[in-house]
């Protein structure tokens, strides 16, 4: 599965954002340097320096293109490569003033989203030969969702809903509120648009039970035990072989394996992005002689 | 030392940014459940979830205003105070849909903050007897940079450069490029706002002495030993006893109190923010009978 | 069921646009007669002058709302009813000059948004008691989707995906690019979101059947006959009762009751948004005396 | 006559827009489809699928322009052609999922001003040998004035004021507030940038006198019969030669030659904006084997 | 005469802004010296330090407002009065840090508009008894035309075009392009919108004269003596009423009146805003014991 | 020394504005005349018409590039050169239209630059052989802060802090409401991020004791004497040889020979960019035959 690398309109406004946030009113050690007058040429490349899957490389491609269409960035190991530390992992030229002032934010992302990939690679290896899928879920850094979860793809996860509008899920504050699980599954159904899943959020066999009653789409098992889980799966399966199961709360890398062999269809954690440490990667640069 | 949270008018265009990432088209679930007509009203708490250093309410509280300015978002505890595990960080009350709504974005700024705050602290806390002060760095969540920033004050930091454009640190690239260390210096301070200060980055006693000799503002000592450390200090403050001296490279909180013995006046670590991990607050919601 | 307004902070970036796409450097002709110093105050009203349902009040009241705080705007008929010529469906009072200045795009939001409401709840009217459900298209106009889709909700209708992100659709381009149904449908389930579904286009029973072989979620009967969608409907059910289908193609206002009676979950038409005339609607303001 | 495309940095703004509004994170079905990695060549053709006048098909080249730099789209016709059902009015290459994925906004834009061109070509056909020009008005979808009032032109109209600030228009409303005519043409003279004209409605003779008494440079006759408006052109003829004439009110297909032949210089309607249908267009595409 | 002050609507973007400008990451003197916990009520007062008309008062109260809603800033003098040294024009009241973040905007705003309604109406004052009027011109700060063209009007000019859309102007490069004045206005009649006017600019009689056949609305006498000015208007005249008489080109506070009583109708010129100085002004805040 | 050219990145943003700001809708005179299926290509150039320092043509090449990427401007003299009236500074080339409806953003920038330019040469000029600085303030035109200090630059100042968040300016203000200048320092100090400098004002020689006491990195000597300055700076350099003075307040071109003569490091004087006058540039186009 290659991941899907989010389109220039959409990533464009975000990057250009995030290099002006850090150059502000300007690079003052580079334009104090350098001339506007002269173009100095530079190289450098990106150096892994603690193993790790690699992410971000077209990313930090487009932001050096961004600020200066003049840079090549090449990278020099497939996206989602697991690179041993000490990998060379991207060469790069191009006027070495847009080189420095661009350093920063591309190694910042990149650093950042490899360390979610590299995370995600680890729980999904635990499960690939199994037929249940790792997935993501909506505790991302504020504005960086959807490289964030492009991060988790690269590393061999599949997103959850991206956002509160492409896919309903319904919690306990939902079903409280809308005096239980049929009734929120009735409302809800009849003002979303037509195409989207219902997903509702169980902790107990009796509101897996309601939940399958009412028809949702996706079955979530929340925080259950692995025995119950098993229960569920099995209720779930009976009734209807296209209802979707999904487990989730608390996974770690050492209940990962017992969560997935209750046959549970997905398995959800925001691990790789809430407690992974970024991938440490740096930029060596030098003029060109 | 009390933080210093980020004006309105920079804070509020982030948030907006970022409740749209969220809602997209629309809050499919809520605006299932709720109609427009009717305001239900809720009330809710924030829960920490572990222990840790609490940041980040002021910001949670505007994220629910922009949302909805009828939400109230009352801590109840300070901003920045540690927290036991399952203390009640905050008070809400307000429309039950908005509640719902604004939840997860709100959420994972307080989360993030507070993880970075509660890793800063535990570095600040190794050398709170001591006259040095914890520094960060440019290494920081593209987008987020002013308020990561704002998470490692609260944790105890003070903030290092805020960009490319407050201040100049020279590295050894600049000054490969340059053709020297005083060569570097010279042309950056030709052209730079006067009132900005200078640092260089020194791996090596020789290259102190020619920072000294060039008038450096601030003296990085970058990766050094201990010992190398004692002896450049000792060398700049026999030369200007007001020039600023930093140590930065591989703190950890096993070295960060031999270095600080040094005699350094600052100690930089970009670790809270690569290498913390979220702080798990969660929200607890329900109508308000 | 009760339509879903779009939240203000969707709404209010667009409706300030639009608001100054017809202000421009300022309303000339308003400025030219009262001065900023004096307040006249003014009260007003809006009439139907055409017969139709009438949508778009809660908009109206924010884009003045947006131009001016001290405007009322308080519908006088509720949302989605249907208004006999010369009905006053709104009155409004607030500074006269104001009251000017707004008209015009509330007005054109008011007649654009009733008109597709009127002609969605014409053909919802004909199918009204039949367990099948009128929906939209993503032929609307570029900018105003989010309201446009609101009006056909007011009217009657379901929405279907909002844009290209929350549902997939598979027509014959991506089959044959694909290289058949069955890779298609594997290919995208492979890198979606999860939760998302799958709609496949199909026009001859064969595709009907490799749709459900390949467990389509929705399937969609495109520009069949009426007797062509009662076997695919037939064929479906058998399968399996969870499966979505949606006839599209030609609908009119001639045909849609007997593509109804088919036996289909969901008639898609853009008619109401491509081919409805604009609801004439008039504002009538004077002075406060 | 040849219509005003608006330049590239008016319309980039907006089609960007258009564009990020239907693809929202992404296109799930074509990025599903295809791998970035690999660039398919895709050929397509537009067609129109009912008769009429083709408008927009230089905006169309811009959206695919700006969504993939690779797509070449080439018209086949003249811009405001006549074009009977079948024609292909435009052949384009480029990457397959791109023209995917920018189709639907494309031919938005296509078929709804090619629609407005085909009703304006109707309504100025009937006109086309008398010494009078038709015009649109402000009623304008939100968002689309500068597009629609273009293909109003590409229809055989030309623009009326395209805002409220680039010429002043008093209706009775501004009478009332100002008290009187004569007091509302002085008063907005004074204020108003200077080169800017003076329309007046008027809807009595005696409304007609005190337009021309107090020099108004453009008189409009709104709702008045056919007769009234005889006698309107003969007075204000009599009066000053340069002084404009518009009709406006109801105008109808039916209308339209009877108002002409009153011999007003202009005549004003919204029909072709506020009760065209779309212009039936679909794209087909194709892999380039 | 009053000016027409921008409306919010247009305003508030620019002036966040410009707030934005200055502030950037944060006001470090101030957020440094008070914490925002503790709010200190601070007053203040707008001084004038030399002799001139006061302009942008109300922009400066929407400074303010902007930053900290809690802040007052009232006139104390009429917008527009002519102030001598020493005069307090404003006094405000609010949170201490607010006022002393947003001085510097607020009065930068305030001394260049003040500057230039201030020579504007010295070029005012020596034509006020003829029957003439002064206008402006395009030659503006970018960025600040709607604010630099509202002190022409404070300072007693009208405003000419305020942009290339509002009306037309054919220069010499235009005639030329065209192959004639003729040509040129018979082009863009055709095109433009059809209530604006058309100017021509005319540097010899046989040149007004051609402008005279073919009917330009205003006609504009650039860099004439007043001599043939004077012959000019005579032309003008004769041949019609309506069309309105510019005069242009190296008008000075010396040549203004000998211009003026050429019988021309508008004087412009953009002294007042190219060559003005800035009027001083200075802002004094204190704590409220 | 060479002025620090905004880097595209930031000044894209201002320039599209711009153009639009002076287009709105679209440029009536000439898309009138040329109809956009013809390219007319044309050629111009810039004079000067006094006098003066030439600055602000790489920002001029950049504003009709991003209006037209066909365009090439291509100066003839050196950035910051002082051009003889009658000198033409740069040549261009391109679509005739295109050149026609830049020239006037274009020309308003090099028209204020150069003004700014000019003023700041003939400060700088007076004091060349001195080892003092001169340098500019924030009194700069909202919005264009970034090219008004790069044309201060040409001129051949160094630049002041940018904003208020790259420097802290310490003011009699900020004393009173923290209870004296060691308060505020210290406060400052504490919450500011570490590498900034901290400036304070001084009026007596007792504040600079004080100020020098709590060890302020620049003192600004405000409003002073040339006695009373010279006895400060004998005082400072007594204490610190790295501490740096500013003279500020009242400096003209008669005394800031003077002022130099006292030994301060720099004179701060914003008298270039709010004393003026644009310099006069005129743009020569025609038809390249």
């Amino acid at each position: 599965m290659t991941a899907v690398v989010p389109p220039k309109i959409i990533l464009d406004n975000l990057l250009k954002d995030w290099l002006l946030e850090d150059i502000g009113r300007g690079d003052r050690t580079t334009s104090g340097l350098f001339s506007a007058d002269e173009v100095i040429p530079g190289i450098g490349h990106w150096l892994v320096k603690e193993s790790g899957v690699i992410a971000g490389l077209p990313i930090a491609a487009r932001v050096f293109q961004l600020l200066d269409e003049r840079i090549n960035f090449l990278p020099t190991v497939a996206e989602g490569e697991f690179c041993p530390q000490g990998t060379v992992v991207a060469k790069l030229d191009g006027p070495l003033d847009s080189l420095l002032t661009g350093e920063r934010v591309a190694l910042n992302l990149g650093m950042r989203l490899s360390g979610i990939a590299s995370m995600t690679r680890k729980y999904a290896d635990k499960i690939a030969d199994l037929p249940v899928q790792l997935v993501d879920t909506r505790k991302t850094t504020p504005g960086l969702r959807i490289l964030e979860k492009y991060a988790t793809q690269v590393g061999g996860a599949k997103n959850h809903r991206m956002g509160l509008d492409d896919a309903v899920m319904i919690k306990d504050n939902h079903i409280a509120a809308a005096g239980g699980i049929g009734e929120a599954i009735a409302k809800v159904r009849e003002r979303m648009p037509y195409p989207l899943t219902v997903e509702v959020e169980t902790e107990t066999l009796a509101e897996v039970e309601t939940a399958l009653e009412y028809q949702a789409d996706i079955i979530m098992l929340d925080n259950m035990s692995v025995e119950m889980m098993q229960q569920a799966v099995k209720m779930i399966r009976q009734d209807n072989s296209r209802i979707q199961i999904e487990a989730s709360g608390n996974i770690t890398i050492e209940t990962i394996r017992n969560v997935a062999e209750t046959g549970v269809d997905y398995i959800s954690t925001s691990a790789p992005i809430t407690r992974s440490n970024w991938l440490d990667l740096s930029m060596k640069i030098q003029k060109l002689v």
